[in-house]
């Protein structure tokens, strides 16, 4: 598939999900009014949407015929991403999100809670009408967000964070969103548990290298709306390239870097990156990010070519370089 | 029915539910960890389980021939309700509930929002196992909850609140809860809609006369768990007997009650009930009390007799002298 007519198709994808999105908040907006308002505000300030057209992506390559079917997970799990992002904001203490102010930071951290809750609400409303099963994979994804969350609160500043300690995080916050959403998707089109099973690992390794491509930006810095270079470091968040240097750099090295890290300043970017050059970190993660694409594009192989499945490549291809 | 009976059975349901919801915490605690072990200590602190028992009273009076068939939907509002308590505490800035120490208190205010999540995605896991039209009363619910809390944060120390704000939040977010645990129960035993409907106005209507009592009791002052008298008046929320002595009250006592309530001390508490008084505001509110009861009681009328009713009927009694 040629890299234009991907990119046209996915951004028409982009456009009719906002569409949907902005009803949505227009309806509600006329019955639960400035809750609504407000997280209307934080939906729909943009985003790639890359949950949702994943989502559809995921039922087509399943066979399923007709979109409006499965529209409506599409839509829950942007819904609940949204959500996610806003009591994040209030626990990171962000005060933009998307280019715009979030909402604890306008209305207050007591509006801000409940408008998450809102938008919790609301994807599950939209997930909810699924049959049992489908529902079961939707809340307990959401139920391992928190659990993952809870963890990774707990790793907060801990230099003696291991890898693994940080893939079951990213697996439960970041992957597993991904996973479910493919996984949803795929049992709604009616298709084998094989192929369900497949698309949700598919998931699973696109979210975690999504992940890796995130910490690797965070340090080389890219233009990521509303978020500034090191705001994972300033935040104290063990992303894995530090986890790496911490493992590898020996004596003063090692010292030097959990001083830096302890009271993170602007003017140490250029040793902290020096630093992860000595251990190689950043090329590690890089490797990493390439096996779990591969490994994503192998779980792609028994389905039948598609348009659909070429598009979803095209993603796999893109997240590397964080087009998509 | 006798008194003692009424009781016992009620105790019999309550230790049910109790039964259930522990087993659903130790099974979940397995799997998430910290975030169910937390939530569950505040799930499993106490309380009178009167919204799942209301749940399952409403689906036997419906004609309901298999308990396990509704009784997610029981354990689905409590654990929303649960949910929302959690989040209210971190706004409130409350240190106990149900006698023990709140989570934001115990973990910090980010991993109490995140339970709070984790509770809500219980319950809507649980309750979203059911046809769509019963998904849509809890989602429409838990949105309108949200919704008013909104607008009860912006009554908060506001002495020109209406009652019309207050029965606006009142409705929304202590009446609905028990409205939609009713209607949906109605739904899922398969009577219709005039039974609903029904069971829905009643719900709303024991709702807001369990918040008037509730207004009342914190006056006046009670053995509620873990809630000290006069935390409403501390916290600046109107409840309807200040609404009620600020609009009837003139010059210097209206000027007085104004002041009193803009800087509340337990030294006012006398002149406070001296004032209301004045107004005859807590009569205003015990015989409102009455009127909401009886058109509760109204509501059961087309129901069949039986002894689900018969202890439906005893709760509406209870619930002005508030002993459930």
């Amino acid at each position: 598939m040629e890299e234009d007519e991907a990119l046209a198709i996915l951004d028409q994808m982009r456009i009719e999900i906002d569409a949907y999105l902005e009803a949505l908040i227009e309806e509600k907006s006329q019955i639960y009014g400035e809750v609504a308002i407000r997280s209307g505000e934080v939906l729909l300030a943009g985003g790639k949407r890359l949950r949702p057209i994943m989502v559809l992506l995921a039922y087509e390559m399943a066979g399923g015929q007709n979109p409006e079917e499965v529209m409506p997970l599409a839509l829950a799990f942007e819904l609940i991403h949204t959500a996610t992002l806003v009591h994040d904001d209030i626990n990171d203490q962000a005060d933009t999100r998307r280019g715009q102010p979030t909402i604890h930071s306008q209305a207050g951290e007591a509006k801000a809670i409940i408008a998450g809750d809102w938008l919790f609400v609301q994807g599950f409303g939209l997930g909810g009408r699924y049959r049992e099963e489908v529902v079961d994979v939707m809340a307990n994804c959401c139920a391992q967000i928190a659990s993952s969350e809870f963890h990774q609160l707990d790793h907060i500043m801990d230099l003696t964070t291991t890898p693994e300690d940080y893939l079951e995080v990213v697996k439960g916050k970041t992957a597993g969103p991904f996973s479910a959403g493919c996984e949803g998707a795929v049992m709604i089109a009616g298709k084998s548990k094989l192929h369900s099973d497949a698309l949700a690992n598919f998931g699973l390794e696109l979210g975690v290298a999504f992940q890796l491509v995130d910490d690797l930006l965070d340090i080389k810095g890219d233009m990521r709306m509303g978020k500034p270079r090191g705001a994972d470091v300033y935040e104290g968040k063990m992303t894995l390239p530090l986890i790496h240097a911490l493992t590898l750099l020996h004596s003063d090295e090692r010292v030097r870097l959990g001083a830096i890290l302890a009271d993170f300043k602007d003017e140490y970017f250029e040793e902290l990156i020096e630093l992860l050059q000595r251990s190689d970190s950043l090329s590690y993660v890089e490797i990493l990010v390439e096996n779990h694409l591969e490994r994503a594009m192998e779980s792609l192989k028994i389905f039948d070519e598609s348009e659909a499945k070429n598009l979803m490549k095209y993603i796999v291809s893109k997240v590397g370089s964080r087009h998509y």
